[in-house]
């Protein structure tokens, strides 16, 4: 049997685990809600040390937290926000709604750990306190969404953005390397009329990086932190002045623009900045769904489908069949962003259901839209690294397939009218013949004429 | 200006159109609540009129209401329910929550329809009162939601299951047709192993004969009527057996098999029933998706994608390219059913959000649910008349496509094993040759036993 | 029988109602798309409109179109634009996903007209001819996104926004004349530390002015057209600067600043920017929800509910229960919400179904996007007019609740700690009694003191 | 560093850590997919071990395998299935979307045990070869369906439905014990007319029930299981019968009615019985939502909410508001919902985007479905144990609030007609008075008929 301390707190008191610093709040929230294997985020872990070590700046700066202690606590809170203290964070997503439970987690954690700087006696609250000094001018209903709005900035900074960047980029590179690839263009699935591959790509590059400038705008919204609304958006127990001072001291530590929220009654009681954030996301979500689904048909084959692109081989495709070699990054992808999207949805529905003075959705809308941030970061860059970077043209299938269609008529619409046009192309699909043939045959062109009309090279742009 | 009367509520007088039978509490609707232009679906009108005539009986049965104004009551209800007072519905969607609204509309129209058959004055409510003797018995919290069941299960039977049994059929007809046309199969959109048209086809009827199961299951839930709860789900101010007769009633008039609700508690509080509809409406969203978006590719081309299907050309596909002819029928199918999923995400939100004895998103699930089923129907049936029916398969296409693909191999992995016959696999593809010579040249097989192993038409089946 | 007139498309000819100027490829869409009940939304037929009008003169302009024809074509596309031909726009919204049968309904409309106009044979196509000459130097595939960006632009202007804006004025006005009225603030549903109803109502306002910058910062992406791209982004069959002048037109028409889209591949073949917007819709939706929600739980009673506020009574609120008004307002808005955020739903699936050069799920995302633009700028209107500007506080009520509340204990917790204040609200709870007789029982502070601490109108701020 | 060995596949060596049985597959995926922080769900890994050991023991039993080969491969299953092997399962959700990496997982695992069981060097494929042996007759695409159907149906019956029943049953005897209890109800948020408060949570108990029944009408479609359809359905390389013996296995090993799907095609490119089943959770989440927010707010107070409830308190409820105690449980349980909606929405959207012969969100979808009914399950069992069982009804208050409620007056409408009784209602609301004062002022009725009529214990059911 694991060795065990006593722990105490309103209720009374609890055995934990002695090699952990968690205290009595923690471990009745993991006997309360034995619900699924969600952890709490990382992320929202480490968010929660930047609070409480930015707290304990101001409060030593104002002087209401003693030096010794305010020391004591910065040091363990940034022990928390360095990552150094992940495993004394136990709590699952499925806790009371307004995250108290994981603000007591951390306020204990950190109380514990300063206690032990001080050569005090863990579990004693002396010469800490987890509610008195740790958590001094806080409530966890301002606590936990600055700790999400914290998270969801650096995921965004950290993971998300780079991972857009990147795809952009090596999106943009193949489409200047296209540049000159002329192809059949594809509308409603049908032949149409040609544009060049690089074009193509250029499409997609301007999806991901709209992504990347809807993503941005999200972020200023993320940007306010609630703290300084403490209980119910008034500040109650709070000095005049502290949301700022706070909201400084977490710019400063995580090097992010943070500002304090102008309405803390909103801040506390509606997510909607994440609501906007996870909106963001689905936008991108479904850019990238249609980027990694076009691949996946362009290179699809090898012998019977579309086939125009060679997507790199990076693992045995089928377990049955010898030899396949399957879109695999483009199905990851398209997973992530199918994901994406009831993760929006969930969040979406969850930003509604506020009541009063407070949303107690916090800790499954943070779960939600980190992971979705997180998912589409990731696959960003596996997909670029695994999938795009790696795509070559099959240019002798690709003019082949370009030369056969019948959409090229379009370009002899304007000189012999859409109607003996349309004419023209209806007789080579009967006939299985060129368009050249039943041009001339018809009477509409001479050969020549046609030959001059008829470039796809002069059809991929206005004239 | 058009000739108005005057109507009166609880809260006083208005003028109504002279030539409408409406009164003032739907008058009343109409200025408070000018919201978008989506009016209360018709078949929840009809409903409506249905419940009316059903509860009339049941009040003319017990004594409760004098036989001549019942009469008249059974008369004007009918009319409702058989579609000539449509017109005299002019109620939106974006009301009370409750439908009171509509079903004093219903009462309104009714009484005055009533008062006018038995040569009182209309608007007198002199012989017959909207709340007194139409509403007898009864409270807007069960009436609507009985009518709304009435309006789902009539939707059913006439429009969805109609709709899904004919595209059913359609496709098993196309399975038969297509039984002995063996083509390329396709995983993660690569060529794959062989089957045969019929096959695929078949796994889309299959599809569709399991999305008509899953309406048809919930079906029951949908045929217990909420009729009895009266205010809360006590049933206060009606008699005992109420819900019984009046279920009763309301199964002859439509000749359908509903039956009174186990817990009017649950019934007009949660709308869990409409719920589970309208998730099967989304998991057949999901199949006809599958199977619409599988065919436009099937049928891509001309000349320039998979084109193994022909699919009739029903229009000018194009207002710039002559001769393009478009998948149309896959769009309208495949939006209907994007469309659906939004409905069905919003359905679900709204039963989710009552309150205590009441759920007060009545007219916007009976709206939504309403939509996707006569969509769905719809569509099924445009689909199967506009395009399944005329699918053709182009046999020399499909033929040629299926031959050269590198995925027979797996015929021989049982023979030469998974490793080597990768390696032929791998080496046809490389040097864009035939499996056949490779398979020779490795040494693996004598031409003779491949060609008695690899036979596409014993690649169709168990062995 | 009506009489018709016969016209025709290169599918052959076809009867059309005689007093219609639709032609023979709208006439089609009538026949082969029975779907439903729901048309195109005005919206799009004017701005269908507008796109042709603005065509004609850049058309006119570079000399391409004969200006007698020019001008009857810009005539006639004037009258669709102010609303003069919206009966001869008959087709649904489950049609061909590119939209094309609706720019045909347009490009044939104008024609007739403008044949009409010129004094010719109306079905002719002399002296204009749909595709010829009112489609000229334009797709369908250009076309239509443009009209759907133009509609849900002037939606925009003319209907969200300033319904949002009203909405948010009338809750500023009322957050002002509350400021003073201190009450009881509510977490988790339970009573926690006061504030004032002004702080309350000024969280709502704050959320529906962040609504409006959400919606606002989703414009710009709108206001980039797509006309100029024709049938797959190239360009082909529009002389350069086509986009530029077509824009200006546009602008100039609409007096709305649109641009040329910088990248007519994403224009057509993604409409993020529609996804975009939808998801702002959404947030606001998620606003507006918890702000009608919370109202109609602070109305509640107005016996036996929350009863803080009184909100006008605008109907009889049952057909059972006499003298029952009911948060009707409220209800309305809330199903509204709901019923948006399924539309965004399906508008953000619709947004990542687009394949190669064209995403056609254009008719069902412009209906989606624009009903949820329309219902929430209305219902904003609606909610402001019959209940935000009538909302009064029961003063009387709302000070007696206050005063109740335990949680008022958390201004003694600065003062003798987290835990002793604790066991003074634990006491007061269990012995039904006050804070201030068990705080002075237990011995943590004097009365005097407790009085100089606990006093509500301290608590609604920081120190 | 940690010791290594050398696994191959057919893309050449890699190094794979020495202490695990993975292979070289499993290793590439490691490598190609750092994404999230997903793994697949324990009851998928199970869910293959089972599928192994059925696969190997019909192989044996038909001669195919080796005695001594196939008994070491149900070895090594069976210690998958029983969970000995679980840390040999590195690989996250976002993979191929077939599963095969997952499925060649569960291959090299039992390979690599086998032969170790026999004796033999581990990583030599000999004697037993992942591909030749392990995963004789099967592909990928039949076997992760099939793993996934049964990971499903031993959840539902082990976690969700076990959870429901308790849920269910504390519900009913919950309403049992309030059989007595006579409330207002509330109808629109609005006091309404009385019922008991066992009435109310009788309504909750069949809410559940009927959930319970949906899950179960969803199961038969999950019995069906794919095995037999090999590489896209047609059962290529598998003997006949196969399907019949393994889903015999299958039932054995697991004592469930599992069956062979009758038509592998869509067995294996529509995942429409996931998706049904998800939506069955979603019916179930929307149920369990309302029943937990009626509670929370039935609950709210202590003071200044409804407090009809008292609900268990469970640990400290705020880090700044002492002694406060907020409905956690309700929390946990309405986020679980709200996050489940999300993931069916998801769920949803991937069943609708299968390609030819295979859906390709195979392992996204059972990593949504199974952490819908895990999270249902659990917060079932702790919304049960941790609230719903400690719930205890405040008498006094409920009988006070009852008894002042206007709606009474329903019970006057019979007798004296809905205007009349709606004049009493206006002016005992308007004079603050009773409904019997007024009742007899205004000479509807004297006293003593008033008590006759409206007695709340006649007000609850039908007369």
């Amino acid at each position: 049997m694991a060795a065990t301390r006593t722990e105490t707190d309103s209720f009374g008191p609890l055995e934990v685990p002695a090699d952990r610093y968690w205290g009595a709040q923690t471990q009745r929230s993991i006997l309360n809600f034995p619900i699924g294997w969600e952890r709490q985020p990382v992320a929202i872990v480490r968010a929660l040390g930047v609070v409480k070590h930015a707290c304990a700046e101001a409060n030593k700066a104002r002087g209401a937290l003693d030096d010794r202690i305010a020391d004591a606590v910065i040091k363990a809170a940034t022990e928390v926000h360095e990552g150094e203290l992940d495993d004394h964070f136990p709590l699952v997503v499925w806790q009371t709604g307004s995250g108290t439970q994981s603000n007591m987690n951390a306020n204990e954690v950190i109380a514990n750990r300063a206690i032990e700087i001080l050569g005090g006696e863990v579990g004693s609250k002396d010469p800490v306190h987890p509610n008195d000094h740790v958590n001094m001018g806080q409530s966890s209903n301002d606590t936990f969404p600055t700790a999400m709005h914290i998270a969801v900035a650096t995921t965004a900074r950290d993971v998300l953005l780079p991972g857009l960047r990147k795809l952009a980029e090596a999106l943009e590179a193949k489409a200047e390397s296209f540049a000159d690839i002329i192809k059949i263009g594809r509308t409603h699935t049908m032949d149409a009329t040609p544009l060049t591959l690089g074009q193509e790509f250029g499409g997609y590059a301007h999806q991901v990086r709209m992504g990347i400038r809807r993503i941005e705008a999200a972020l200023p919204a993320i940007h306010e932190l609630a703290q300084g609304g403490t209980a119910v958006g008034t500040g109650l127990n709070s000095p005049k002045g502290w949301g700022e001072a706070v909201a400084a001291n977490v710019a400063r530590i995580t090097g992010i623009g943070f500002v304090t929220a102008p309405n803390k009654f909103e801040a506390l009681a509606a997510h909607d900045a994440m609501s906007e954030m996870s909106g963001a996301c689905r936008v991108v979500a479904a850019s990238l769904f249609k980027i990694a689904n076009d691949i996946r048909f362009l290179g699809s084959g090898p012998r019977c489908g579309l086939a125009e692109l060679k997507l790199p081989a990076n693992e045995p495709g089928s377990s049955i069949m010898p030899g396949k070699v399957n879109p695999t990054q483009c199905e990851a992808m398209t997973q992530v962003c199918a994901h994406v999207m009831g993760n929006d949805a969930a969040t979406g529905f969850a930003a509604s259901q506020g009541h009063f003075e407070l949303n107690v959705y916090k800790p499954m809308m943070a779960y939600n839209l980190l992971q979705s941030m997180q998912l589409l970061g990731d696959a960003s860059v596996a997909f670029t690294d695994n999938c795009v970077e790696g795509i070559e043209a099959d240019e002798r299938r690709i003019d082949a397939l370009m030369r056969e269609s019948l959409m090229l008529v379009t370009a002899l619409a304007p000189e012999i009218g859409y109607d003996d046009a349309t004419a023209v192309a209806k007789a080579a699909h009967a006939n299985d013949t060129t368009l050249r043939e039943e041009a001339v045959n018809l009477g509409f062109v001479t050969p020549e004429r046609f030959d001059e009309v008829v470039r796809p090279e002069t059809m991929i742009g206005p004239k």
